[in-house]
């Protein structure tokens, strides 16, 4: 009646996988379920997603002639979310990541007016470069809408966070995400920098001044490497009501206990192509909130997985010595991965509600 | 980063379980890996089910409480789904499964008026027997509204289908769910019976009649064994614009081919608790197309998947050759298995569409 567990998933995947992540983000476990079989005969990793982010986006195209709004939306955007997974932690091939980056990038464009509630695309100048982002708005909400801003990590962009959207817009918030220095569309235009702040900023501004986003009720999140940043927009935007630091750090400090494609991860995305000494020690320099950790004021929420294997869990705790003037709150999930993936049914609803309930949305 | 593949989905997955049917329906993957882990150290798969169903639900409750509607009806609608598929196939011990259908009963109807759109609640007297089941209305539609009776098969009942039941809701149709003889609440009242429908009848009235459902722009579906129903279903109501025989069938001729639990399944809906051959023909008398067939006028579509190990891939053919006056059109996923679950993400949004354009709901 169903195949056995054995020929579901192989121990082909490559050790990056993240199966509770990908699954938990959108991926189709049928999907995940082919490539890994196709591994098991030689298949490859980003081959083999892009062969399906070609059949999602050949449907939608389909679909869009149709006129089919809704399918439209679903499988452009699964193209794009499949996409990703094949180059998302694909450091050591940069050009080719930079490619399947693009394709990614595309697809969701394609799929961003097509989604419920559409996502509209900005790009903001700023300093001569361009920042792009999308706003997404509750239906039938009045204005002006509380809102999130939803910053991703290492290797996830403003394209991948639709289904937590889904749970925020469900609040009544509306969603904006971008890509910042050294992330998604912008690592072509400028690596990590150390004043992330800078770039919310003006996002935050063009937010509240272009669309009907209250800037009285804003919270910010950031999920992994994002839970870094979004402690620096914190202490940058004195506006937010609350931040959330989804298994996020306060500094590189433990890169070099981190497996290696993620360390070169953290390096590419600084600019630094080798993992010299020096190389490493610039990139702590750059990724830590010391000198901004003072300014933070609003409540903090740190979730954290205690086998959180990229941020130790040590980790929270360390956080918040630095934040010396905001009440913070950490809680950790004593059975929780990395970002409590493996969890994600019973924590993403918890932590939307605790955005709403920052963000003063009337419980009923 | 991840855990090995091994670990994640274990051998000891009982030869029942359905991966991709389950995920594709709403249960948690992560909960799935959980549950595949304990069985390998002992553990006993209704049990575990229920654990995590009890887990669910005291998260719902405790959401419940504290007036966080989206997470209510998040979490007891998984609880609900999670208990479904620990009983789903426990035929042998229909005592134990009655009691965890109950369960699933009770947390679906907890979780009813916080789903998105609510699911609201009808108990339909009919000749004496009461008939449950639920209406979802797509918000803000404009009276009165088309919709899609949609039919669950040998195990399943009106409490699974909410993630298609979503597909319909975002493409305008409202959805009608219930329990026919034979399955979920009605098995303790009546046995599988010959006319379903005179059943799905009353229904098709009481929907039109208390709700504002159009009965001009009515279709019917039905998964798996459900795909027969609605062929009667279709035969029944002539209002219906078109019908959904989504891997179903016409007749239960292949029932000795069947996997031993699907068989004793089919014979304890029907009141037989011994696999006799005169058990096995009686049931066969039962379940046939062959009186009604000629009466069924509207399109009909078959998808099959040429994979199928409930009803083979030459049931679509046979089907068809007793719709003497429908025009039917016969759809085979060549890579899909029963239902094609393992292309559910490629093969429901289609079907949501045909049901819409059937409807004539307009495209955009």
């Amino acid at each position: 009646m169903s195949a056995s567990a054995e020929t579901l998933l192989t121990s082909a995947l490559p050790p990056y996988a993240n199966p509770g992540r990908m699954v938990a983000d959108g991926i189709v476990f049928s999907d995940l379920v082919r490539v890994s079989q196709r591994l098991a005969h030689g298949g490859e990793w980003c081959e083999e997603w892009l062969e399906i982010a070609r059949r999602y986006e050949s449907l939608g195209q389909r679909a869009r002639q149709a006129g089919r709004r809704e399918s439209t939306g679903h499988w452009l955007w699964l193209a794009s979310l499949s996409a990703h997974y094949g180059q998302y932690m694909l450091f050591e091939e940069p050009e080719r990541r930079q490619h399947v980056q693009r394709y990614k990038v595309e697809l969701y464009r394609a799929a961003a007016p097509y989604l419920d509630p559409p996502a509209i695309r900005f790009d903001l100048p700023l300093d001569g470069l361009t920042v792009p982002g999308y706003v997404r708005q509750p239906a039938g909400a009045s204005d002006p809408v509380p809102w999130v801003m939803m910053l991703g990590g290492l290797e996830s962009t403003k394209e991948e966070s639709l289904l937590f959207e889904n749970l925020c817009l469900a609040r009544g918030m509306a969603t904006v995400t971008f890509d910042g220095p050294g992330q998604g569309e912008m690592l072509t235009q400028t690596v990590l920098r150390h004043d992330f702040e800078h770039f919310a900023r003006a996002v935050f501004d063009h937010a509240v001044s272009e669309r009907p986003l209250d800037p009285r009720r804003a919270t910010v999140l950031g999920r992994s490497f994002g839970g870094y940043l979004a402690l620096r927009a914190a202490a940058g935007i004195p506006e937010f009501l609350g931040c959330l630091c989804w298994s996020g750090t306060s500094d590189l400090s433990e890169i070099e206990q981190m497996a290696p494609n993620r360390k070169e991860g953290f390096l590419h995305i600084a600019g630094y192509h080798e993992a010299t000494d020096e190389a490493i020690e610039a990139v702590q320099r750059i990724v830590t909130i010391a000198d901004v950790a003072d300014q933070v004021r609003c409540p903090v929420l740190i979730l954290h997985g205690n086998h959180d294997a990229v941020f130790s869990a040590a980790t929270p705790d360390r956080i918040k010595s630095f934040l010396t003037n905001a009440p913070v709150e950490i809680h950790i999930e004593p059975d929780g991965d990395h970002c409590c993936h493996n969890l994600a049914a019973t924590v993403r609803p918890a932590l939307a509600d605790w955005l709403a309930d920052v963000a003063g949305i009337q419980r009923r």
